[in-house]
């Protein structure tokens, strides 16, 4: 544990994990800037990550590591690594060179919400993989 | 609850709050690009700024609802709201006037882990205002 002036001004990474052992992640597209996804790592996803240069996170929902792209190919190369001012969350500035959501848009975030319709989305995005075709590999 | 299908493929917004009743928001420069902060959101607050359009997001530190700006003025307007594949995710495209870091950053992601060395950061900003004399008032 740091101080808070540690934590916040410092050069020391001391990432904070939360109660369930995870840290919140966004996966950018460092050419384009887009937010592909939004994921959490354990510690050993984390030096998975660091020490493979690809993107590992931990599944909440299947409770397990999991490598980005292990079943569809579509893995992200880390290019840097960005931690915010309290150190419970990280940016993965990220390549890539295929869709990376599993429904298969290039993004997880391919819907808006509509103005003053505050329950309807509208598709911002076009489909660019078969995730069918894919996952049945 | 809706099925897989609503939830990835539909219009409905259908957000999923986790087991504290909190979704993850990634915050990000409608004009940039930047990835200005993560926070989170329970039910009233994701309310609040569909209603208002500033977000107000739920601080998990002080367990209270947050009006991002709310004491340093560095409000941010909501352009866009964009959900994820399983909708346990949000992003506010935001337009922004100030910095929006409490420490005095314009991102709160103004630090790097350094390559080969994963322990240390090294600092890719400069502050853009001073926060002493921002909190002062």
């Amino acid at each position: 544990m740091g101080t808070k002036e540690d934590i916040e001004e410092g050069a020391e990474f001391i990432p904070k994990f939360d109660d369930n052992g995870l840290i919140t992640v966004a996966a950018q597209d460092s050419q384009t800037g887009q937010i592909l996804m939004v994921a959490y790592m354990n510690r050993q996803a984390l030096d998975m990550t660091t020490q493979t240069g690809y993107a590992t996170y931990f599944s909440r929902s299947r409770q397990k590591l999991w490598k980005k792209g292990e079943q569809s190919g579509h893995v992200q190369k880390v290019e840097q690594i960005l931690v915010d001012c309290d150190q419970d969350s990280l940016i993965l500035k990220v390549a890539v060179d295929a869709g990376q959501c599993h429904v298969g848009y290039r993004s997880c975030f391919y819907r808006a919400l509509k103005k003053n319709k505050d329950k309807k989305l509208k598709f911002i995005a076009d489909k660019v993989y078969n995730p069918q075709k894919t996952y049945r590999k």
